[in-house]
């Protein structure tokens, strides 16, 4: 575990930015978490109680959303979200942490920060609950759509050494697909199954159905960033359908109310279990420093979690371990 | 509507045939569905009641899971697959249902029954619940897992068709992508969207994500087989760690005895709607009869429901809508 780290936090970034990016910022503050805010002074400054304790770092421009992530970069080097990567870089903060647009994060931090050696597109790398109580780290989920099997085997090594970050000793791979066997999948699984099987240093399972993942059968799902978005969506998709469906038939029964009012602390863990929102962050894999790519959505609650998952994955040293695991 | 209509249901194909299947024809005909038992005559014979009034057509063989499907089909034109599927072609049968193998059904279905014109391959559509109470057409759920854009159009035909015959009038047609703007997508999905929206007879509404689609954004959701199994896998696994999280947390709850019971019908309805295994079958579209692709591990309730959609389909001239929106 590393020394207090401080995380950088594109303050501008986001549907609700900045006011909902700082109070985020400032309940990880509470939570022991050492913040820079990084924007526009001016619109963070009346957000921030008279004596609040976190540092701002003036950006003076933003990334809007829509904008070509590597043109709007180039043109606007003082735009939130590369001074913000820029404090990893200069070594103000241990970790950044975006909810504005992906590209632009990607951009600026493959701009300056960089590839780790072995490296040749970065993944975005998610935390999925399993119904065993464990999690999943499924990646990419959502920056490389197109992706050729190689990618799919350095996905596997950056997925498997995040896995032991995160204290997995020998994290179970697996590669998404629908249907077990070795034979299933698409063109671009089949290829990507052989190779995974033959590298070294994995532990691959071989093909696994998403239930099997989210029941526990990997710590590791690995798939290219188009099914991988698609999936994460639809379990979120499914989980508000079924969580609608359920208030919907609670408040329809006539013994309901009592009953509900009975159950009211087991609904409150459960809520704040499967609020995928309080994951919050996905990991931007295979950069030279620890980037966290936040909701565009996020409140202050997932800002919040965000910033808790950039703290954790700097103070366990994620970036060093796939370095290691690469080298 | 039409007159009664029979379904003919492969008794021998499912991880639990026969005894699970002939108890969900059972149930089917008390439902008031003419169901025709297909397989052997030894093995189904005891699991009726005295009296049942089921006939059974004798297929001495079986197509057993993980076989090449169309060596299997072609090997034995006497399995319970293929008899079945033969039943419909004979006119004995308005529909089938197999929750064997779902490649011997597509093959005995495409060599028995034929394609409709214009179909190059069929796509195998799903029923996925929304959380405004309706249904969203899925296709493909599995049947080819290596699309082309073309092949994504006919799907959004087929589909299209489809809700028509379910009811819908002008069936929205979403393109299920990792994002709502038309640069969104993967190479696949890019190409396909203009044709969608340039073919005549189909109300598109563009990318769509799966929450976008799950709230009721669109009626039909095309998207490749590989793809589309994902999707109905993760929303299946997220809902089934979201109930497990669920009955943990109430059990663990202080007051959740009580409160459960005073829950339980709003429980016990809840469990009915979200129970995707009664949703149970999926239509092969594109085939020139009604076929029903069961769950390989569908039980009594899942088989009932799959001889429902079976029954509904045939009833509501799902293939008369499809060929009169392909001709």
């Amino acid at each position: 575990v590393a020394d207090r780290v401080v995380v950088a936090v594109d303050a501008m970034g986001g549907d609700h930015a900045p006011a909902e990016i700082v109070a985020g910022a400032l309940q990880a503050r509470d939570d022991g978490v050492d913040v820079l805010l990084v924007g526009d002074e001016g619109a963070i400054g009346p957000l921030l109680p008279r004596k609040a304790s976190i540092p701002v770092r003036h950006a003076a421009e933003v990334v809007a959303d829509g904008e070509a992530p590597a043109a709007a970069v180039r043109a606007r080097p003082q735009a939130s979200v590369v001074v913000a990567v820029e404090a990893v870089r200069d070594g103000a903060a241990a970790a950044v942490v975006s909810c504005g647009a992906t590209g632009a994060l990607m951009v600026a931090a493959v701009t300056r920060l960089g590839l780790v050696t072995g490296v040749e597109r970065p993944a975005v790398a998610t935390l999925l609950p399993r119904s065993d109580g464990g999690r999943v780290v499924l990646l990419d989920a959502g920056a490389n759509v197109d992706c050729r099997p190689e990618q799919l085997l350095s996905f596997a090594r950056l997925g498997s050494a995040y896995a032991v970050a995160l204290g997995v000793a020998v994290p179970r791979v697996g590669l998404l697909s629908n249907g077990e066997e070795d034979g299933k999948g698409n063109q671009q699984t089949r290829a990507a199954l052989p190779l995974l099987r033959g590298a070294s240093g994995l532990h691959v399972v071989g093909n696994i159905e998403p239930m099997a993942a989210m029941a526990g059968g990997c710590d590791v799902l690995v798939c290219d960033g188009f099914v991988g978005n698609v999936l994460l969506k639809a379990a979120e998709g499914a989980v508000a359908t079924v969580v609608g469906l359920l208030g919907e038939e609670v408040s329809r029964s006539p013994t309901g109310s009592l009953g509900k009012w009975l159950l009211s602390p087991a609904f409150g863990r459960f809520r704040r279990k499967i609020a995928w929102d309080a994951h919050g962050g996905a990991l931007l894999l295979g950069v030279a420093g620890t980037v966290v790519v936040g909701h565009g959505k996020a409140r202050a609650a997932a800002v919040r979690a965000a910033i808790g998952v950039a703290h954790r994955a700097a103070q366990h040293g994620t970036v060093a371990a796939v370095r290691a695991a690469l080298g």
